[in-house]
């Protein structure tokens, strides 16, 4: 399946959740990953992600099935160079 | 059709977006919004947004169709407490 994860972490704290989600998902936006994952590595990534929120952060893991997606347009910089991300 | 959009601008231009984006859709998250969206009120959405973005600024828009967002998972404390946002 496919999804997109937003997440909304304490600044100083944002990059461990971008270090967890590169193990599946592709970086594509400040504080967005998305892609294929399987269903093993979905439910991994859920409790990773339960595990790493302190409170006041959260995160949005949307699932869609593969062929669902009907459209993804990126306005602005392209948000795929790496170069922008800290 | 659904629509998620992520907005990605400068710190003190990022109330912009928010304010765009509220027009038509519901605010999830820190620099997400989510929503039914009409066709017609989507195309405006987009020539706004378009509009309002500097260099370095990106905003990405996920189309689906209303019946193929399988899942929506919100993690952490609860996003849509608006007292959070700025």
């Amino acid at each position: 399946m496919y999804v997109v994860m937003v997440y909304d972490l304490e600044a100083d704290r944002t990059h461990k959740a971008l270090k967890l989600g590169r193990r599946y998902l592709t970086h594509v936006q400040n504080s967005v990953l998305e892609g294929e994952i399987s269903e093993g590595d979905l439910a991994t990534l859920r409790n990773e992600v339960e595990d790493l929120l302190k409170p006041g952060e959260s995160t949005i893991i949307y699932e869609l099935s593969s062929d669902t997606l009907l459209n993804r347009s990126v306005y602005g910089d392209d948000p795929t160079d790496e170069k922008r991300f800290l």
